[in-house]
Formats: C-alpha cells, structure tokens, sequence
C-alpha cells in the first residue's frame, strides 16, 4: 500500500502511533533532499488542513502533496498511505486531548469533575474545536476514518485513563464516561441544542461530574 | 425560496412539524394531478432514500424529484423547500425515536432505565439504525440540517419529556440525560468502539439508567 520503503527505513508510523522525530537529516531519499528543510512539518501541516476542510473522503495524497509543495512519493515516504496520514494528522490535532490521561492521574474525589473540566477545557478553545468537528465529521462519514480515531482514543487515552482505575471493567467505564462527554459536546457543539448549548460550563460540569466520577471510581 | 405557492394553499409544513395527511385530493395543482395517486407518499420516500444515502449537501429537489418521478415543482408544491423536504424526511425517519415521551409518561422510579431501554430498542433496529447515523452525519456536515434536527428533537421530544419532569431546569435535564444516550450511541455504532460497542445492552442500561434517574428526577 505504501509508496515508501520497507524494512529498517520504512518512516510510515502505523496508525495511532506517535509522530516520528519532526526531522530525519541523513535518510537517503532524494526527494526528501530535494524538497528542502521543514517539507515533513509542511505535509503534515497541508495534510491536516485538508482533512479538516474536506473531510476524509475527498483529501488525497497528491492533493496534500501540491499544498505542501512536494512530490507525492515525499508524502508516502514520511507518512505512508492516506489512512497514515490522517493518522499522523489527527494525532497533531488531537494532541491537546491526549493529555487528559495526565489530568486525572491519582484518582480522587474530584476526578470525575477534573473530566469534565479537561473535556470543556479542548472543546471550548476557538482554536481546537474546528478540528475536533472535523475529525467527528470525517469519522461518521468513512469507516477507515473511523477506525484511525478508534484506534488514537483507545490506545492514546483510554487504556492509560482505564489504568489509573481502580474498579471492576475498568475500560469500560472509562468509555461510559468519555461516551456521557462526548454526547454533551454532540449536543453543545454541533446540534447546537439550548439550554445545553448556552449553559455556563460551570453549570454542566457540577451536573456532570458526580455521574463521571461515580463511572470512575465506584464499584 | 419555495416554489409553492403562499397563503391558505401552502402545503409545505415548517420545519419540525407533523407532515401533513399523506393525501390531499381535489386540490387545484394541476402537477399534482397529473403525477397520479401517492405521488407525495413516492416523494417522502425518495426524499429519506437520497438524503440517507448522499447527505443533505449533495440532495437536490430535482434528484429527489427525479427518483420520485414527478416534477420538481410538485416536490415544492408539497413540502417546500429542500429544508422542509429534509425536515419532512427526517421526520419521518425519526417517527420511533420520537414515541420516546410516551415511554417516559408518569416517571417513576424507573424512568431512567425506561429511557436507556427505549434508546437501544431504537438504534439496535437494523432498519432505523443507518437512518439515524445518516441524520448526524447529514447534521455534523450542514448548518441547515443541523438547525433542522436540532427544532425537531426540541419541539417533538425534549419539550415533551421535559413536561413529564418535576425536578428544576427540566429541559436542561433532559438533555443531560439525551446528551449521554447520544454519546454512548456515538461510540457503540460510529466510532464502534470496544468494549461498550459489543457488550450486551443489558450491561450498558445498568451502568447508564442510575445516572439518567439522577438527571430525570433527582431534585
């Protein structure tokens, strides 16, 4: 699937891995040397800008390529197919969100509200939330975008958030609680719906947190 | 915007409310007419099949009308414009889930469960089930169609369940409660996403039909 090469020197992360080094001086691909500094932080940077403008479906390599400025072959020699891509690209985007592991480290009794504060924390940055809606839209519209996401989340976040609980089924009920967040930014954010939509955050979070930290922390 | 005509004649519904009787004999539009008998209900079903399939950007009247094979402007003529042929399809396509305030009636003690159980009876139907992920992903990927869901979920399900409740914000609440089916719907049948994607609904209703007993009723 992969234009670049296999073996020690394949640089395609697999799906929900973190993005190799920003730069590889003295790997020996031409184009890579032709396309001049920066061209790996520019495809990735084109790449996430393309699937957040046109969803999943209709961004394509080459398409990336000629945003960056570079040969289509640079783009699969870094990253490897468009499913790795868009993983290296979401995984940029989703940067921010992938520390909530660190959030709720050590538990507590307050941990289902510091949950509740991370989540608003991302979705009500002007910066990240365009993104975020992005990501949503390309992963309802196409399954392999879907299964990038799934994968990101559950490796980057949920096992490591599961891992810090001390209960029965712990991934599961780390999923019940990042579902509850997730439908309240459905509603806030996409659909749009008052009171939810207007509500002071302050106002949800003291609602939602006894739930989030009864899902986190009660047998 | 419509091609309909104004006034006491206007067949076309407002977005969001109850389409009209499926039939309307003797009334003067020669289109009609000539399409025959159960053009609108050919138009209705085309409308659901093209918005399902190709999402609310991509639908035109003419494609709609074209599958229905009827004129355009017999597609105006019953609903109005593409807003209200979405609202009509929608509605519709939403006609289960939108008995929910029935399944709520009177509250008890086991409000909560009755919701979450009535949520899964809905989205583990085979058949309303790509129906209702076409729907978000129609709202997730147009402002219109959003706004479009957004005043049918208001008008014909929380504003009723909200009038069954007696706790403070009850709108408010229930979309709390709604949000958190929403998200958990997210995961299972979108995102798919395990273990809540493959465990039993039983095990979900459990976990999940405390919490929304806290938002329905807990003062």
């Amino acid at each position: 699937m992969s234009g670049s090469g296999h073996g020690p020197d394949d640089a395609s992360p697999a799906p929900g891995t973190p993005p190799a080094p920003a730069r590889r001086r003295g790997r020996p691909a031409r184009a890579a040397a032709e396309a001049g500094p920066g061209a790996r932080e520019r495809i990735l940077a084109a790449a996430r800008t393309q699937f957040a403008e046109r969803g999943y479906d209709k961004t394509s390599v080459r398409g990336i390529a000629k945003a960056a400025g570079v040969d289509a072959a640079l783009v699969h020699h870094y990253f490897g197919t468009k499913e790795q891509v868009f993983a290296a690209a979401i995984e940029l985007t989703f940067a921010p969100a992938l520390t909530m592991p660190d959030a709720l480290a050590g538990g507590g009794a307050d941990v289902g509200e510091r949950m509740a504060r991370f989540m608003f924390g991302v979705w009500e940055n002007p910066v990240s939330r365009p993104a975020l809606l992005a990501i949503m839209r390309s992963a309802l519209t196409n399954d392999t975008a879907a299964a990038v996401l799934r994968g990101l989340i559950e490796r980057r976040m949920l096992q490591r958030v599961a891992g810090e609980l001390d209960v029965p089924d712990p991934e599961f009920r780390a999923q019940l609680a990042a579902g509850h967040l997730i439908g309240i930014a459905m509603l806030r954010y996409v659909i749009k719906m008052d009171p939810v939509a207007s509500a002071d955050t302050e106002e949800i979070i003291a609602m939602v947190a006894p739930t989030l930290q009864r899902y986190l922390t009660q047998p």
